[in-house]
């Protein structure tokens, strides 16, 4: 369990602060039953005001007087954003963008993943600060960096190129192995050694595929090869816990490897509270912390109380769903509630951003609801640390993701989307999901779904595979199996060895396509229909599939593929769906019932309405009504009323 | 008055003709009664062949011809478009992105605003101009450059750095100043002296709100000091009067500072033929003109007699929309009608553009209506140097609009569009509008609106509470008096002192979000409704708000601000009201009635049309039927018709 | 007739797969019928693995085997990819975009067309090829480089400025006569020596329009002279013909220029499956290849069997779209059928481009269209060599192109839409249709359509007025001979010489424009309506015409040209139309039956179906039903059916 869990607190900021104002943050975290707050996280340039001259008076004052009312720190390296004076004596820490612009100072993240400089000083930023708190005992957890990645995930540098370089030999050993996995005989690109090699810069047309994705996966190793520096420092003077933000489903970073490197996960998402979908999303990425933590707690280190201020129009939240989107947290694994920030700034670029402590100060909607929630989240101590079971797993994968971003592909699919459609059709059932590594084993699911996975290693092929053996029931879609970890046609023709695990062999793709060349694309993928035991609406894909040993549930009835199959059901140890479109609407739900039933897997609960959330975690079933209306909720043989807007947590088994 | 009022004529560039083409222009002016003809904009190149080599030959020739028939002469300093070879010898003049690309040479305005080398070659380029011309007696005023800041406003070159810090040091003395004024305490960007800062170039993520608007701030002063430095040179050596040409509401220009250095302002404008609304807002655009002069005559610099060549698709005026648009000029303040330009160009990037003399010469609708609009200014000559009154004041702001554009903000609100939709609801009820700076003194006007004005001075908080104690009724919009003028969160809370004044105290904004974030933004923003006294459509915003001594006019129907005040008018010295959202359709109108109502402003005639434009000034009233349809007017007891396309000009007490 | 055909077969890459593939390459080869192999065309790494070491074997190897089954081979010169080492060695290779942009290595098409140490390294390259396979019986032609201009067609670097510079330096002579044509007096842009020019990078404002076209026809002259450098060392060394592959109506290059430079054209494309309109597109262009040859036989260098890879959505084709679009190749003059590419890949970029052989091998839908087809073709060796009839020609002017793109124009026309507009009707009428090249020989032609040629020589002028004075019925459309070769408008008004030819003089254009400048402008063109003799919709343009000399066949309805002429006819030595405005849907087939009524041009066959493309070549009629429907045609007296998706092949006489 994380360290003085539940958590309740957020990002404090006093540097900004004249410390006047610092006893009336003490005396309203303590109103508001603040636990922790995470210090530092943008005080570089207040730590150490020139090069090598550190002031740790203020953070020394500060931390004290948390400690003194028993508030514990989340202590922040305060590495992710450099000082002015860093960038102007060492500009080569400043990263550049793939068309050869250098992004300077004026913001925060100016700093390129490889820059030798920029980690030689923000190594001994780290140094002196564990030095000095490494065993303080407010100190409750470490917190690196600040969301890595958030605005600069990949550099084009010159220095970036020869980290690539090291990454590609490390990997590869020698340049003709890099020729053969990048396929270089295609277009000319055969390298006569490593020192050719340059990231994807701007270049006249598409880029060496593999190329892309080996410098999506460098990118991602080195911005953690920064963290794990931090960690190798705290580790040295510390024994407290270390994470660092992750940022909910973020395509930069490979979260499954970052993971391995945290003592807990920790993520920062923000639903935007005028789009109705998203606390379907908020409740995947909350499912994703967990998961990628394996199943551990975790920790929800940013949320807002209320508005944000980097949309187009940033809507504020309603008492309602601020608590909703809190305790939905709780109950998909986190140990505690943080929010950026505790005091709404007035100043600078996030100062549209609530705060725990709004503008309008204490007698405000906006405290009123964080004094609430401060209270109820003591309440449930005894939930923290505790797990949370799931029967059904998702697999996610960032490699797939990076191949299917590409330009050139069959199509051009959006991946978050399409596995956000899985698990939208299993929330909405009350069913608790998982995600899973490609190639982690997979035993204990009853259903394994399978979105467009495109990339597949054998690993990722066999676990499915076994899976499928023991006994769980597997849904696989389209596009999925293509190609193989270096990006090349996999082999024995699409889907692999799935071709036998599903009983199908797909012939061609034929994603749909835009009526006229000389006009513009509509807005909006058009959608078709298929037809059979199950029927109705699908978008974007179709494909020419020939059942070779399996059932076929519906058939496409327009384009190339009319009368071929569109979805299938292969009878083994276990069923194993081929889904080869994106179904829509009515008909995702009619096949998330049908795979649910192949799995024996029942939902939390039995309602009419799909907004009703229902987790258990710890002894306790959480029912979050996120509609608009009144739901009635049958568990086992007790029904009950969950109001509108409303969260009833009863005890269970 | 400005000398020889009325000016009819245009833009004259004999240097881009044969000498054989410049008689039949001087006969032609004559036929078409120009009076005034602008020489020498774009003639450096031919001004100074080569660096230092000067000939003045032509221009001399042609000034004496126009001097010969009676022709005044408004001549250029011709610094708006280097020659070649400044910038081949000299490339330190060319301008630089924010993402780092120099613009080059092959158009205009290829110069950076704080370039040393610039302003040492322009400085020669007009003393020997004045030297020349500066007691010539054609030459009845002098032009500097043209359209400053058109095409390069901002310049973010390493000497555009080092004026930007000169700039700042001159502002705020010390680096500390600077400091807590950019607030850069937040996110670690804390400068340890002046030479850290930088333009805001290319950088990962948001820039400092305050660097961006003293940055606004110091590129406008960066031109105005062209400006200035060219003033300085004419005044040593002639006694004509200056001006520069303005371009409308234009972003990059603070004309409030830049009015006060020309001797009279001068405006270039372009309504589009075929937006029905332009001719409000050219209407708009002359009264900020005369607003801009403190109520002083104005010269419309620059119209089109028919199409200009820039939009997308260029539509060519009719007669009757040359002539009302041109009548609307003198009407709202303009002491005469210049075009560009007199000949149509046969070649270069302007050759489509109209001209007074267009390609197929004088045998021409277009020739014609010239000819007919000379004949008609002539007889206006009365009306020249006289003032146009108005009761009704808009407060208009460049740091508000300059804050706005910023795009951490609640939300991305239109600045322009806001401001032009109070101006278009009162035109509709044929009420002349002044456009006044925050702070300046509102005595005088019985009605003062203020819509969006996020940033306030003590002294703009002040103005329009002394208006409203002297009686003026007042409105204020949404997101005013949020911010101080470094960007700070107001003193006091939203609206600062104006809480008082207003009796309203607004807590958090709701602006309208969109529906999913998985999706593209729709097009258009949402609206809804609001209910009450007033009730009627709204749009993009809602936000909660406490009457806390105001009479509630108007609720907010849906949403987190459902039932609470939409519209409130507190009954002080004088009415004043606040409207929390930005009203739509039939709503605006009746609005701007019970506005109008309360401070007892009286339309200058009565009509159904609201197309009907009608001002007052120099004792003549001018009606203009901008519509599709025949109106009738009430003026006091006389009812008239004005047929569809045409004006009337009766004469008034 | 070209060498050994009908060709059948693709590009093909054997460096890009092990050794054991070979062998089944040529079996599959045999299978399928094919008959020549482009080989070579991305080898250059291959062949040159290090500056100055060669490595042909591979090349001898694959050219033995192929030759030794009677399969002809097509060498590329190999020149269009460079490889990594020499971009390494010589950055000065690499092209440079307008904004500085330097783009690298790592897809393709890397090298800028001035390069003079890429045209050394190519032309070494080139002559090693020549030297060893120049006189080897199995090449049967020469293809240099590929697809010049693909991916860059325009480079900004400074060693282009120089080229272009020398470029203008032998077009004009002297500086002053560059001044006068490029109109410098305009803008201040007079240059002192060529030393100043510079290309049209990156500036502030609309760059001078001489310049633009002249560096477009630069541009396309770069490229050419690369093409013309490989011709030279083939010519030295070998008999065989030379072409290179053309990319249909391709906007960087002036093909008129280009097919001077081939032995024989040939010609890439790929029609979009999903887009109906694609079927008639690929007849345009086909008809094109015929037209840039001067009438002699073409071939179709590059076709799909079924979905490329670079679309958004890149649907496959189903068996009756690959025959019918390949037969359409023959039957307007393509000498055979090659396709890119002979085994799909399985690595790098294209890896989703169809193949002749897909990642399925040969049993599969597109491996069996494939061996049909290549029975089929063999089946019209007869036709081979053979031309194709044409009464129509549309003339088709890349000066007017490159100009109507430009941004300072009266609209904004999209040049390519308004050809196609007049190509379909032509096509859905079936008709047969050459393109002309602006001056050439119109004689032999009974009608003649001029789309909005804006610009002119008193050649091209002349040819027309010809054609008419000798029979031919003529059609202009707005916008046409506006301007002369240097962009200064022609002389004598718009329209020139035409104005007496056609009868009418036009005083003023009047392009609908877009409703709301505040607003973003709509999608798609609005629409009105013409009435009289002719009626119906038209779209995006209007104009003040004066019909001088010309019957009124139709009027404008609506706008400022309400009431005047929009469409006249003059009957001189035979009729001249002029078209004002963009007919649209019916009217359009309304024109065309009007003109083609007026030249005395019969359709090749009567139908009610417009999609039934109807062809003569070679003796044979070529009936293609592209309609889901069945047609009935009347061939002569004869009537008979075309099933929906199938082609008949009559003999005639």
């Amino acid at each position: 369990m994380i360290p003085r869990a539940p958590w309740f607190g957020g990002d404090y900021n006093p540097e900004q602060w004249p410390r006047e104002v610092w006893d009336d943050d003490i005396r309203l975290m303590q109103k508001a039953g603040v636990t922790v707050a995470t210090v530092g996280v943008f005080s570089w340039a207040h730590l150490e005001t020139a090069d090598g001259e550190f002031d740790f008076e203020w953070l020394d004052a500060i931390i004290e007087k948390l400690h003194a009312v028993g508030i514990g720190v989340d202590l922040a390296t305060a590495t992710a954003s450099p000082p002015p004076w860093l960038a102007l004596a060492h500009p080569d820490i400043l990263p550049v963008t793939a068309d050869g612009v250098t992004l300077g100072v004026g913001s925060r993240q100016h700093y390129s993943p490889s820059s030798a400089t920029y980690r030689r000083y923000a190594k001994r930023l780290v140094e002196k600060l564990v030095a000095r708190y490494g065993h303080h005992p407010a100190v409750v957890a470490w917190h690196t960096n600040n969301e890595y990645g958030c605005h600069v995930s990949r550099c084009y540098s010159d220095e970036s190129a020869v980290a690539f370089r090291a990454w590609l030999q490390e990997k590869y050993g020698t340049i003709a192995a890099l020729n053969d996995a990048w396929g270089t005989a295609f277009w000319s690109q055969r390298y006569g050694s490593f020192d050719e090699v340059l990231p994807p810069r701007a270049m006249p047309s598409f880029p060496n595929p593999t190329q892309l994705l080996d410098f999506d996966r460098f990118s991602s190793d080195a911005l953690l090869d920064l963290h794990r520096m931090e960690v190798e420092v705290i580790r040295a003077g510390s024994n407290a816990p270390i994470t660092t933000n992750f940022m909910g489903l973020f395509e930069p970073l490979d979260y499954w490897k970052w993971a391995e490197q945290v003592d807990f996960v920790s993520d920062d998402f923000y639903p935007d509270p005028a789009d109705e979908s998203s606390v379907i999303v908020a409740a995947m990425h909350r499912d994703l912390m967990r998961s990628l933590g394996g199943g551990k707690p975790w920790m929800l280190m940013e949320q807002a109380t209320s508005a944000v201020n980097w949309r187009t129009r940033n809507a504020p939240k309603s008492d309602s769903q601020y608590r909703l989107v809190s305790l939905q947290s709780v109950a998909r694994g986190s140990d505690g509630l943080m929010h950026f920030q505790w005091r709404q700034s007035n100043r600078g670029a996030e100062k549209f951003h609530s705060g725990m402590v709004p503008h309008g100060g204490e007698n405000t909607r906006v405290f009123r609801r964080v004094e609430a929630m401060g209270a109820e989240l003591a309440g449930l101590a005894d939930v923290m640390g505790t797990e949370v079971e799931a029967k059904v797993a998702i697999v996610l994968d960032w490699d797939s993701w990076w191949a299917l971003r590409q330009a050139a592909n069959p199509a051009q699919l959006d991946y978050r989307r399409t596995v956000f459609a899985w698990y939208r059709a299993l929330w909405e059932k009350h069913v608790t999901v998982d995600f899973a590594r490609p190639g982690a084993d997979l035993s204990g699911y009853d259903l394994v779904v399978v979105p467009t996975l495109q990339v597949v290693t054998d690993a990722a092929l066999a676990a499915v595979a076994e899976a499928n053996a023991a006994g769980a029931t597997v849904a696989v879609t389209y596009q999925s199996a293509i190609l193989n970890d270096t990006l090349g046609v996999v082999d024995g023709g699409y889907l692999g060895s799935w071709q036998d695990l599903l009983g199908v062999r797909v012939e061609e793709f034929a994603p749909y396509a835009f009526p006229d060349q000389f006009e513009n694309a509509p807005a909006g993928a058009p959608t078709t229909t298929i037809a059979g035991e199950l029927s109705g609406t699908a978008s974007g894909w179709s494909e020419i599939v020939h059942a070779t040993d399996a059932e076929v549930k519906a058939t496409f009835t327009e384009g190339i593929a009319a009368g071929g199959p569109a979805i299938t059901r292969r009878s083994g140890e276990a069923p194993a769906w081929y889904i080869a479109t994106q179904p829509e609407g009515e008909l995702m739900g009619a096949i998330a019932d049908a795979l649910l039933a192949d799995a024996g897997v029942t939902p939390l609960v039995a309602t009419d309405e799909p907004r009703l959330e229902a987790v258990v975690r710890g002894g306790k079933l959480f029912l979050l009504n996120h509609s608009d209306e009144d739901a009635t909720v049958s568990v086992g043989s007790t029904e009950l009323q969950v109001a509108a807007g409303e969260a009833a947590i009863l005890s269970v088994d």
